[in-house]
C-alpha cells in the first residue's frame, strides 16, 4: 500500500494507472498535475486524481510514488522538473513505449536520483486519448515490461513489479535493448507498415473510391494507422535505428513475395504465405507465463 | 422465389449463402455439389442443403440459381462442367474475390451459355473455412460486388441483385477491372503485407521471443495472415498485376517515412502520419449508401 501517487500527465494512461490502483486499494491519495490545468481540473471531477497539484514538483513531494504518464519527448524536462521532490523512498515509473530514450532522459534528469527510477512500458492503449477515456481495467490482463539497469535500486524493482501484478498486469522484465529490438518489431513496424500503407492509398487518384470498398480486414489490418501522429511521431524517432532495421528486414520479405508473383511461383508462394499463416495462427496473445516474474 | 439452388462447392461462402437464402424464403430447395462426398454429406446432415448430388452437372441441372463457390483456380473447369445443365431462365454466380479471371474461366468454360453468368463478389469471410462455420448472417450487411460485362444478360443482373439485397447485403456494381485494381489496394495489398511482415518476423532468430512480446495492435494487424495458404495464393497469382503495382506503390510511401525518420525531420514526419490518421479515422464500413444499387 502506497501512501500517495503522484500522477504527472493526466491522460488515458496515467489516469488508468491511477483508477486501478485506487480500485485494488494499492494507494490512498492520489495527487495529479498536468501541463494544462483545465486537464487537472478535470482529472480532479472525474475523481480520478483526489488533489491537483500546480506543479510536477508539487505533485511529487510527499508521494511515495510517482508515476511519470507524459508524451516521451517531455521526459527530460519532467524528470528534471521532479528531480528535488524525490526522496530515499519514492519510486518513480513512466509508461513510455521506448526505453532507451526515456532512460537516457532519467538519466540526464534525475542525475544522482536516476536509481529511484524504475522504467515500465504497459502494453496497452486504445485508439482514443484523454482522461475522458480512462478506465481501472485498462491494464488488466496486459503485459508491462520492465527495463531496470544495472543503477536501479533492486527494491524498487520488486515494488514495481507488485504494483504492476496487484493491478492484474503480467510483469515481464528484460534490458531496454532487447525492449526496444522487440517492439520495434511488433508494435513500432506495424504501425509504420500501416501509416505507409493509408499513404499510399490516398495518394492514388481513386484512393476514396477504394476506400469505400474496404472491408473486415482492411478495418483490422489498418486499425493502428488511426494511433496519435505526436505520440508515433515521438516513438517511430526515439526507436528509429531499430525501427530502421526492421523495416528493412520486411522490405526484404516483401520483395521476395513480390518475386514469387511476378514468376508465377505458385509453389513457392504457397509455401511462403503458409508460412506466415501457421505462425500467425499459432500465436496466441499472452501466453508468455514461464516469463513472468 | 427461386425453385432450386444448384450449389458447386459445399463450403463456407456456399453453404453461408444456402442457408441466408433458406432463412429469407428465397429457395425452395437446395441441391449441392462438392468435390468431396463427405463434404456434401457432411453439408446435407447439417440440412445446409436438402440434397446431395453425385456431380456438378447434376447439382445444375433443374436449378434456376446455381452457385459455384469453389477455388478460383478450379472456376473453369467447373463452368465447362456445367454448360449443360444451364438452361434458358438460369442464373449463374460465383463469389471469387478476384473478377478479371472468373470471367476469362467463364468465356471459355461457358461458352454460349456465358451470357447467363453474373460475377459476385461478397466482401465477407472468417478466417475459418468449411461448411461447419457456414451460416445464414454471414452477408448481412456486407458488401456485394457485381461485376457484370457486355455480354452479361441484363435480366440476370437484376435478378442476382435482388437476391443479394434479399439476404440483408448490400449490392455495388462496377467493371470488373474497377474490381480488381480496388481490391489490390485494400484486400490483396493487406494481405501480402500481413504474410511479408510475420516471415521477415519468424526470419528472426528472436521471433519467437517478440512475438510473445506482441499485443492488440499486433494482434489486428496480422490478423489477415492467418488467411488459407492457397486461397491467397491463387488470389494474388489472379491479380498480380494490381497487386504488384499497390505493393510498388506502398513500397514508395514506405521508403518515403523511411527517409523522413533517417533524417529525424519531427515536423515533415508528423505531418505524413497525420494524413494517414485523419484519413483512417475518417473512414468508415459500409458507407457508400449512394454506390448501392
Amino acid at each position: 500500500m502506497f501512501e500517495q501517487l503522484g500522477l504527472i500527465g493526466c491522460g488515458l494512461m496515467g489516469g488508468s494507472f491511477a483508477l486501478a490502483l485506487k480500485r485494488a486499494k494499492l494507494v490512498k491519495r492520489v495527487v495529479g498535475y498536468s501541463k494544462s490545468p483545465s486537464t487537472t481540473e478535470r482529472a480532479r471531477q472525474l475523481g480520478v486524481i483526489d488533489v491537483a497539484a500546480p506543479s510536477a514538483l508539487l505533485a511529487v513531494s510527499g508521494s511515495d510514488l510517482v508515476l511519470l504518464a507524459v508524451p516521451v519527448v517531455a521526459s527530460e524536462a519532467t524528470f528534471k522538473a521532479i528531480r528535488h521532490g524525490i526522496s530515499s523512498d519514492t519510486l518513480v515509473m513512466d509508461v513510455g513505449s521506448t526505453k532507451g530514450d526515456v532512460i537516457e532522459a532519467a538519466r540526464n534528469g534525475l542525475q544522482d536520483q536516476f536509481a529511484h527510477f524504475v522504467p515500465a512500458h504497459p502494453i496497452a492503449g486504445k485508439e482514443v486519448s484523454g482522461i475522458e477515456h480512462a478506465e481501472a481495467s485498462l491494464y488488466t490482463g496486459r503485459k508491462v515490461v520492465l527495463t531496470p539497469v544495472k543503477a536501479t535500486l533492486r527494491s524498487n524493482v520488486q515494488r514495481a513489479s507488485q504494483i504492476w501484478s496487484g493491478i492484474g498486469a503480467h510483469v515481464v522484465t528484460m534490458a531496454p535493448e532487447e525492449h526496444d529490438g522487440a517492439f520495434a518489431a511488433v508494435s513500432h513496424l506495424p504501425h509504420l507498415l500501416a501509416f505507409a500503407y493509408i499513404n499510399a492509398l490516398i495518394a492514388q487518384p481513386q484512393g476514396d473510391q477504394f476506400l469505400r470498398l474496404a472491408g473486415p480486414g482492411f478495418r483490422d489490418f489498418s486499425r493502428i494507422a488511426a494511433g496519435d501522429p505526436v505520440m508515433w511521431r515521438d516513438v517511430l524517432l526515439a526507436n528509429r535505428e531499430q525501427v530502421l532495421l526492421q523495416s528493412q528486414a520486411f522490405r526484404k520479405a516483401l520483395l521476395d513475395l513480390e518475386a514469387l508473383m511476378t514468376a508465377v511461383d505458385a509453389q513457392a508462394l504457397e509455401h511462403s504465405i503458409a508460412a506466415a499463416s501457421k505462425a500467425r495462427t499459432a500465436w496466441q496473445p499472452n501466453t508468455d507465463a514461464p516469463q513472468d516474474s
